[in-house]
């Protein structure tokens, strides 16, 4: 939706749209988050205050898996599913690379065709940003605005490349994992540590002839897990196969989600994670705040591609060269 | 070594010792980088760019492991090899868990016994530091200057915790993972990911009764590591067994070692790889400065530990929290 800077609703038009659960506004309210105007941000952030004390009461689910392992699919299976079932699902993505892949990743909404007709869904594709921890922070700020229009699901996708993982756990309640069965096996593209992050394993696919191979997989996963060390959480990551043509396991991963829920929120590791969560996220939103002052810098901004050009060709020392431009920042801090 | 401020070398006096390959004037050097006082740092920064010209002629090696697979002991044998072989060793270290692990890498040069009487082995126990960044930083400029007091190979000690090894990948030609052969097999402690980083693998300990497993583990790493896709260096990570405790493999190691270097210096990735590690090596000098400038920032240290209280317990929100303690900053910026 574009609206010119005439029509950008205020903050209070916003706050109460959301809260009312408009899906317009939250959908204007997320551009301003998403926007590269820090005037935007600005709105955003008086936005985002005003509706933190209606935010935290979703499950936050993320899901992650190499490409092709179907992702897309299963995410309709599974969100048609909790629909169904009377919950309210929004689905996000993180995807810092999507300018290398094409912006795949819920790129294309009618991938998910019965989900994004529904009113109890809202699908919001990957933001852009040149880095992932400005991305990341802005996946943050919508969750909490789809929290506060009532979505009780949030889903936030990502690709089976490994930073985008991490900040996704960073945020998330639980961790799903698809794989394939099949497919070069356990040393397929996945990356043990993403396994190790996982509270449940989804073997996508599993129908047809495929059954038995995906049966095979989720004991040779479950088996995996087990050499792991118990995790924080008290947890033990679960396995299920699962088919999204034949709309089964679905409802088991469901299952698993909601007794996780009940182990962590009984021995306390639901809040101690989210409060570590909490932390995390004002350290990211420093990280951020100081690189981007510092690379956005007009000065810097005309100095660096030279500077960069220097430092490969061996003509300027890497530590002399940070030296210079920190001292062209200096001498320029307030000038900005 | 202590000395007094008094006594304190000049950077004239350390740059002339350190072309001589004085290790008294070595050692004081690195102990000016690994200093708290920025005075020290500065100090050390200057004699960087002295030795500069002199640097960058050692084969940087990366070795890693969990902890019980014998890195020390293969470090001791590996390293007494080369000195044999007219090699001058310097051992360095990177452990930024060392406060949790009580500073077992390296903390004790007597694992090292043969090595730490030599004269053509240095080794320096890992510098410590809060964070991983400045670690890694303190790390390379200690590499730097050993390079300039004439050490030719020069091995980067890490523990097989993470990130840490993502930093010392990030500063050495070529990386050497350590594997025990039977524990728990392919899914021991060692990450898939770190596996992808090596570019060579040695199973320790195959001695004895020992062989046959490590000869099958050999195998397993080997058809493991054909299912990656093909490095960019062009080079496909060899494995070996090796025995610290008969001698056995060093040599191997230290050929594939050679090999490597030939096919990378050929096909331009070794002079790429260096090139690539200076611009990180330039981006991490300016994260550490910006994350130094602003945690040591007087008010920021005297307000940090209540807003980190008023974020965990939820009185403040994380964006809220990030924005005061950067207010805070930016109000102060110029009198910290």
């Amino acid at each position: 939706m574009n609206y010119s800077r005439k029509t950008r609703p205020t903050v209070k038009e916003c706050v109460d749209g959301i809260l009312n659960g408009d899906r317009v506004l939250l959908s204007r309210a997320i551009t301003l988050i998403e926007s590269q105007l820090s005037e935007d941000n600005q709105l955003a952030r008086q936005i985002i205050e005003k509706i933190m004390p209606h935010t935290g009461n979703s499950i936050r689910i993320g899901i992650t898996g190499v490409p092709g392992v179907g992702k897309s699919t299963f995410i309709e299976s599974f969100g048609s599913f909790l629909v169904e079932h009377g919950h309210k699902l929004a689905v996000l993505a993180i995807d810092p690379s999507s300018k290398k892949s094409g912006g795949s990743i819920l790129g294309d909404k009618t991938r998910m065709d019965t989900l994004s007709k529904s009113n109890n869904a809202f699908i919001r594709p990957s933001s852009a940003g040149a880095s992932l921890g400005g991305v990341a922070n802005k996946t943050r700020e919508t969750l909490l605005l789809c929290e506060a229009a009532g979505y009780d699901v949030i889903i936030i996708e990502t690709v089976g490349v490994g930073q985008s993982e991490i900040a996704v756990h960073d945020m998330v309640d639980f961790f799903l994992l698809l794989m394939l069965a099949g497919a070069g096996d356990e040393l397929q593209g996945i990356k043990k540590g993403i396994m190790e992050m996982a509270d449940g394993i989804a073997i996508t696919k599993a129908d047809g002839d495929n059954i038995p191979v995906a049966k095979k997989a989720k004991a040779t996963y479950q088996n995996a897990l087990h050499l792991f060390p118990l995790a924080e959480s008290g947890w033990t990551a679960k396995v299920v196969t699962c088919s999204a043509l034949e709309n089964k396991g679905v409802n088991d991963i469901w299952q698993i989600i909601n007794d996780y829920q009940q182990v962590v929120k009984k021995n306390g590791y639901w809040q101690e994670k989210r409060s570590q969560q909490n932390l995390s996220w004002m350290y990211a939103s420093i990280d951020h705040y100081l690189k981007t002052r510092f690379f956005d810098h007009q000065t810097i901004k005309r100095e660096l591609q030279e500077i960069i050009g220097q430092v490969k060709n061996g003509d300027i020392l890497p530590l002399k060269a940070a030296n210079e431009l920190i001292r062209i920042f200096e001498g320029n801090a307030g000038k900005a």
